[in-house]
């Protein structure tokens, strides 16, 4: 069975099929269009009643939320691919603490950039420069901490590639491009490191090739 | 080796203690005071960066961010006390699908409440009505949608009772108490027999006699 994954346009549904890459499990792709509201029709809603990206649906079994479908796959092909949840249940503890921390100190702010800076024109609204501003210093003191924890171990968790830092992908990638905002990783030397390690992976390119985003 | 839970007046770290006491794990707790900023200091800021709450520590390993606490401790005694993650591959998948819900589109509305409602005061700041107005709407959407799922299983995952839910258990109970909004769960009918099925488990009652709120 394929999965199918709603939404390739976008960075939270970019999780979910880089994961799915890592892991070599075959997926094909619906387009939702979020400018023109798709997400909010009654179709759309059955699936994830939120009206929120993305959904999968693998046969009958339908679930969403990037990061539990994440952690869905991860699990289910634990021997298939890259191993994605750490070795070790400390290894997997730690692989959860920074997969939150991205959740709560590093998604909201850069999701908040991302809809100011990159999304606002599209729906023909006015940028919030204060939000703007005030995403920028939390992201900023975030990265500090990243900065510190980076230059102890290579990857967030450990000195293994997992979840956590693949979670922060498709968003950063809108932050060092369409936002301008390059300086905010090449001025932290380990954090920098990190994301030429992260984002050189063969899987972030195939998606790239794979899934075209709204900013080209 | 015993447990150490920091800051078990709060919320957050409720969460932990009571997924502790489901899963029959001895503990202690350190009390972490936010109103004199004690998160702020050099100690605490060596065990969570962020200066936030919890943090635990267990023997040599520390580990913050409640709900990722709680799935390492879950995962850990799996055979032991209650099961909390589900049985099946498919029943942990919608475990993790609703703990991002409650983490996404309930807590960010309950804790803004709190913040404002309960917090305000004790830091001397003027409650943001408008903040106020946004988050009673945005949790009451969130409800709506839950009374809906409430309506076809017993509990959010299905007729198990798990992570997902228990982690709605210790900011609700701000909710239905101190804040005055006892109408958000009670309007809804499936809403309110599940939060009674919850919220009187006996793990519950516990933590409230074990560690007392600020609120009383």
């Amino acid at each position: 069975m394929v999965v199918k994954v709603y939404g390739p346009a976008y960075a939270s549904p970019k999780r979910v099929i880089l994961c799915l890459v890592e892991k070599e499990i075959e997926f094909e792709t619906v387009p939702v269009d979020l400018i023109k509201g798709e997400q909010r029709s009654p179709e759309y809603l059955k699936l994830q009643p939120f009206g929120e990206l993305p959904v999968i649906q693998d046969g009958d079994f339908i679930l969403y939320e990037s990061r539990a479908i994440m952690r869905y796959y991860a699990e289910k092909y634990r021997s298939q691919g890259t191993e994605l949840l750490g070795k070790t249940i400390e290894e997997r503890g730690l692989v959860e603490q920074w997969l939150e921390v991205e959740a709560h100190n590093y998604n909201p702010a850069i999701y908040e950039l991302t809809i100011q800076l990159l999304f606002s024109s599209k729906f023909g609204r006015p940028v919030d420069e204060k939000l703007v501003k005030e995403s920028d210093e939390k992201l900023g003191k975030t990265l500090d901490v990243y900065e510190e924890r980076l230059s102890k171990s290579k990857y967030l968790a450990g000195d293994f590639f997992s979840l956590a830092d693949l979670s922060h992908i498709p968003f950063t990638h809108y932050l060092v491009g369409p936002m301008g905002r390059q300086h905010m990783i090449r001025d932290r030397k380990h954090v920098s490191a990190w994301w030429d390690d992260i984002s050189n992976r063969p899987s972030w390119k195939k998606v790239l090739e794979l899934c075209k985003t709204p900013f080209g």
